[in-house]
C-alpha cells in the first residue's frame, strides 16, 4: 500500500475546525451525521488507496495518448473511474433533487483530498465537475438542470472550465472566442461557438461518454473586458431525442500538452466550431459570464488548495516511511556507534515534522475555508464573507505548502529522492502546477489586497485578525505577535496606493495565511491536549498533534513575521527591469 | 541565443568581492592580470552560449544511452567537449608543471558557472576532474602526477569521485568495497579493487578515451568507519608501455539512473573487479583515504554551490525575457486600460527582483568562498580558515537559492512554465539535485554546527559575524540586527548539546549564510553607488546593482532573522516519529 488515508486526522479537523456537527444541526445538512461522516472519510480513504493509488505511477509514466483528436487514458483508468462513479463518490455535495447526496462541500473536499493524495493527476477529472454543477444550480434554467445535472452529479459526464486562450491567460477579459445567437430554425435560442481554448483540464478523454464544457465567449457587439463575457454550456456530443449523447458538436481536441507533472491529466487545446457548427446553451444571461464563472472558480480554487494537502500528505507519508527504514550513520554525540534509522537524526526529524506541520496547517486552512462556504449556504452571512478572504489564502498558501513539502520529501530521501522510480520526484513535479492554475498565486494575492481588502471597509480582514489574536491569547505569544504584525500591515495596505499594495501582496498573503493557520493549529493544540487529559481518542495521534501544532506555532509562525518588511516595501523598491 | 553570460556582473564580483587583483599581486597568480581575467570571463561566456547552451534541451530530452556497459552521449556532445578541451577551458587552475594555467580556482569557478548556466548536466563532466587533480597534487607520487595529470588537466580524461555504495550514502564510513595489495608479479604494489559504487557522475561515457576513477575502498583488516578507508586511482583503461589507455581494467558500468533532472549527466552504477581483475594505485597512504577525499570534496562542494548560481542565472534570464515580451492585463490602479508587458505588474517585478537578488547573493557567496581558498594557497591562514566556514554555507545556501529561483522562474511564466517545451521546468528539475549531492545540505549544516563551530574555540564563526556587523555599520540596520541574532544563536549553539545543535542546524545555516550574503551585497551596494558617483562603469548595470542589493538587504535579510526560534528550538521540540 503506497498511501493510507489519514482518517483520524481528517475527522479531527472536520470536528474541531470545520465544525461538521454544527452543519449537521441544520436540516439541509442533516444527512451529515457522525456515522455518515466517518463512513465517508474511511470509505473514500480505502477506495483511494485501493483503486486510485496503484495507478499513480502508471499515469505518470504511461501518459494519456492523443490521436486524431481523441485522447485515450492509460490502462486501468477507465475501470477505476467507473468504480468511482458507481460507488457514488462524485455525488457527495450534489443537489438531492438531481441525484446528489446533499452533503456539505467540506466533505466533497475530503473525498477529493483522498483521491488526489492517491493520484493527483487522475483526481483532476473530478475537480471541475462540481463547479459546473454549482454554476447550473445558480444560473441554469430548470430545463438545463434536468438535462445535464443528473449525469454530472454522478460523474458519468465530467465538466470542464474553458477560460484561457493563448492571449488571455490571467487576463480573462482579453478572450476572443465568440458566441452568436441562432435566431431561427430548430436550434433557435442556441449559440454558435467559435474559438480556441488552451490548458483545458480533462478537456478530452475516454472515461465518460460525454464531456460538458463550460465556455466563456463574447457575443457580437459585447463590450471589451470581462463585462462583455457570457458563459455557455457546450457538450462534446449533443443529446438526441432519447437524451443520449450521440450528435457530434464541432468540439475538437487539437493536442494535449507535454507537462512537468500531473501527466495523468490530459491538458487539452480545444477548438470550437472550426469544421462543423458547435452549438452551446447560454448559462444565465448574456454578459453575465464572469459572475457565473466566479461560482465555479471559488469552488475550484478551494479544490486546488486541497491539492496542497494531497501532495503534502502523500510526500510526508512516503518520506516518513523511508526515514524509518533507511539505516545510516550512528547518532552524533552518542557513544553508541550503531547506525540508526535516519528519522532518529535531528535534522531529518526536523524535516519530517515540518512536512507534517505544514500539511496539517494546509488541511486546517482548506477545510476551514470550505466549511465557511457551507455555513454561508446555511444563511450565515458572516461565514460567507469570511470565505471570501479565506479562498485566496487557502488556494495560494496551501499550494505553496504542497511544493515545499514535496521538495522536503525529496531531500529526506537523499540521492534516492532524485531517482524517478522512488516516486518522491513525481510529487515534486505534480505539486508545481497548483500555484499556477485557477488563478496564479500572484492573482490570489492581488485579489486579497484588491477586492477582498476593500470589502466591508476592510473590516473583513480585521475581523479575521481579531479572531486570530483572541485565539492566541497569552498561551501563544508568537501567534499574538504575528497577528499584531498582520494588523499593522493591513492598516498600511488599506491606505496605500494600489501599486504599493500589489508590490507587497504576496508576502502579505503568506503572513496572513500563516497567522490563520497558526490560529487553527492553536485550536487543535488545545483540543488535543484536552482530549489527552480526558483520556478520549487515539493517544499516539493526539500526542503527535500536540507536537506538530507546537512545531508550527514555535517555528513557522515567527518566521512569517519576518516578511513584514517585504510586504511594506512598496512599489518604489521594485524599479523597472533593464 | 538562450543564454548570455553576465560578464559585467561576474567581473564586478571578481573585483569587489573576490579581490582578484589582490591575488594577482602574488607571483603564483601573477598570470591573473585584469586583461587575462576579462578575456577568460568573456571568452567562456561566449563559448558556453555558443557551444554548450544549444545542447541543453538536447541533453534533457535525448538522454545518454546505456548499452552493454557502455554509455553513448546524445548527438553533439562529443564534438562540444572536444572544443572545450581544445580551447583550454579545463586547465584554468591546473598546475603549470603539468600543463595547467596556474590561475586562481576562483576563475575556474567562473568557467564552470558559465558552462553550467548553459548546460548544467553537461558541465558536470568537468566539475570532478579538478578534485582529482587536487588530490594527486596533494597526495600523489611524482610518478602518478606525471602519468595522470597532463590529460586530466586538459580534460582529455575526466575524473570521478566514487564514495557512495547502496548501504553507504551520507555515512561514507560504512562502505564495503575492498582493495587488496598485490605483493608479487608485474603488478606488485598495485591493489585489486572489488565492489559496487552508485551515483557516480559521468562514471561512464564516450567523451574521452579514458576515465580516471578515484575510489574509496577498505584494505584487509582495516578498522571500521572512515578511519579504515583508503583512496585509489582506478582507470577505466590501464596504460600500455606507450602511455595509451588500451588495457581493459575490469571496470564496468552496470546501469545509469533515470533521474528527475540533469539528464545529460550519466549517473552510473559502477562495478569494480567483478569479471576480471580491476587494478588501482593507492593515492597517499593506506587509511589516508578520507583526508585525501576531503581535498576533493571541498573543491567539489564549491563547484556544486556554483550550480545554484548557474540555474539561478539561467532561470532569471529566461523569466526576465519572457516577462518583458508577454503582454497581459492593464496596470491595476491606472486609468489606462492598455495591456502591458507582465514585468510592469508589481508582483511579477517582485519575483524578478527576488530571482536576481538571490542569484547575485549566491554568486557573491561562492566567489568569496572560492577566493578565500585561493588566498589560503597564497599563505593567508585566516583566509584558509574562513573558507572552512564558507564552504558549507556556499554549498547549502547557494543550492537552496538555485531551487527557489528556478521555482520562481516557472511561476513568472504562468501556465507556460509548466509546459516542458518552455524550458523553465528543466531548470526546476535540474536544480533539485544540488541540495542533495556532495553531502546533503543537512550534512553541510551538521558540518557547520559540528566541526566548523568548534574550530578555534568558536572564534572562526564569531570572526565572520564581526565582519558582517562591521560591514553593516549604521547604514544597513536590518543586516546589523541579523548579525546580532546570528551571534546570539552562535553563542547558544557553542554551549548546546550536540542533538540540540543539530536540531537547529539547518535554520542556523540559512541565517548565517543570509547574513554573509547580506554583507557581501552591502559591499557591492557601496561599490556600485561609488562608481555611479564617479561616473565609472556601466550605469544601467550599476543602477540595477544598487536596486538588487537594496532589495536583498531590505526584504531577504530581515526574513532570515525570523528563523532564530527554529534554530534555538532544540531536540526536544522534535519528538520521535510515530
Amino acid at each position: 500500500m503506497t498511501y493510507t488515508a489519514p482518517t483520524t486526522e481528517q475527522l479531527f479537523v472536520l470536528n474541531h475546525i470545520a465544525r461538521i456537527d454544527a452543519m449537521a444541526a441544520h436540516d439541509r445538512f442533516a444527512a451529515a451525521t457522525p456515522d455518515m461522516v466517518e463512513a465517508i472519510v474511511t470509505g473514500i480513504g480505502d477506495f483511494a488507496a485501493e483503486v486510485y493509488a496503484p495507478l499513480n505511477r502508471v499515469g505518470d509514466t504511461q501518459n494519456p495518448k492523443w490521436q486524431d483528436g481523441k485522447v485515450t487514458m492509460p490502462p486501468g483508468f477507465k475501470d477505476a473511474y467507473r468504480q468511482f462513479v458507481e460507488a457514488g463518490w462524485g455525488s457527495i455535495d450534489g443537489p438531492g433533487a438531481y441525484g446528489g447526496q446533499d452533503l456539505p462541500f467540506t466533505l466533497a473536499a475530503v473525498v477529493i483530498e483522498a483521491l488526489g493524495s492517491a493520484n493527483m493527476g487522475f483526481s483532476l477529472c473530478s475537480i471541475l465537475t462540481p463547479g459546473a454543477i454549482h454554476a447550473l444550480m445558480a444560473y441554469g434554467t430548470e430545463e438545463q438542470r434536468q438535462t445535464w445535472l443528473p449525469k454530472l452529479v454522478t460523474g458519468e459526464w465530467n465538466g470542464t472550465m474553458n477560460l484561457t486562450e493563448p492571449a488571455a491567460g490571467s487576463d480573462v477579459g482579453a478572450l476572443r472566442s465568440t458566441a452568436e445567437k441562432i435566431t431561427e430554425g430548430p436550434n433557435a435560442g442556441l449559440y454558435k461557438i467559435r474559438g480556441q481554448k488552451i490548458f483545458i483540464t480533462f478537456g478530452e478523454h475516454d472515461l465518460t461518454d460525454n464531456i460538458v464544457h463550460l465556455v466563456l465567449a463574447r457575443t457580437p457587439g459585447a463590450p471589451e473586458g470581462t463585462r462583455g463575457i457570457s458563459l455557455f454550456l457546450v457538450p462534446k456530443y449533443r443529446l438526441d431525442a432519447q437524451g443520449r449523447p450521440t450528435i457530434s458538436n464541432g468540439v475538437r481536441c487539437a493536442s494535449i500538452e507535454h507537462k512537468l507533472g500531473i501527466h495523468a491529466s490530459p491538458t487539452a487545446v480545444m477548438i470550437y466550431g472550426e469544421d462543423e457548427d458547435c452549438l452551446g446553451e447560454i448559462v444565465g444571461e448574456e454578459m453575465g459570464g464572469m459572475r457565473a464563472m466566479f461560482v465555479m472558480m471559488n469552488n475550484a480554487r478551494l479544490m486546488i488548495g486541497c491539492q496542497g494537502i494531497q501532495i503534502g500528505e502523500r510526500a510526508t507519508q512516503q518520506a516518513t516511511r523511508f526515514a524509518a527504514e533507511r539505516i545510516q550513520s550512528s547518532l552524533a554525540g552518542s557513544p553508541d556507534r550503531t547506525p540508526v534509522p535516519i528519522d532518529r537524526h535531528p535534522d531529518v526529524r526536523r524535516m519530517l515534522w515540518r512536512m507534517r506541520a505544514q500539511t496539517e496547517a494546509a488541511r486546517a486552512l482548506v477545510y476551514y475555508a470550505a466549511a465557511q462556504t457551507d455555513f454561508g449556504k446555511l444563511g450565515d452571512e458572516a461565514a460567507a464573507m469570511r470565505a471570501e478572504i479565506l479562498i485566496p489564502l487557502a488556494k495560494a498558501h496551501a499550494t505553496d505548502i504542497g511544493c515545499e513539502v514535496a521538495s522536503l520529501g525529496i531531500q529526506v530521501h537523499g540521492g534516492m529522492g532524485f531517482i524517478e522510480e522512488t516516486g518522491a520526484a513525481q510529487h515534486y513535479r505534480d505539486a508545481r502546477i497548483a500555484p499556477i492554475y485557477e488563478g496564479t498565486n500572484g492573482i490570489q494575492a492581488a485579489d486579497l489586497v484588491g477586492r477582498k481588502l476593500g470589502m466591508a471597509g476592510g473590516d473583513l480582514i480585521r475581523g479575521l485578525i481579531d479572531d486570530i489574536a483572541h485565539g492566541a491569547g497569552e498561551e501563544f505569544p508568537e501567534l499574538a505577535q504575528l497577528a499584531e504584525t498582520c494588523r499593522a500591515v493591513t492598516d498600511w495596505m488599506a491606505n496605500a496606493p494600489v501599486p504599493d499594495r500589489l508590490a507587497g501582496s504576496s508576502p502579505y498573503l503568506t503572513m496572513l495565511a500563516t497567522a490563520t493557520c497558526g490560529w487553527l493549529m492553536a485550536l487543535q493544540h488545545i483540543a488535543a491536549k484536552a482530549a489527552l487529559e480526558d483520556g478520549t481518542g487515539d493517544t499516539a495521534f493526539l500526542e503527535a498533534k500536540v507536537a506538530s501544532t507546537r512545531f508550527y506555532l514555535q517555528q513557522i509562525v515567527p518566521a512569517a513575521a519576518g516578511l513584514a518588511p517585504a510586504a511594506l516595501a512598496g512599489d518604489a523598491a521594485l524599479p523597472a527591469l533593464a
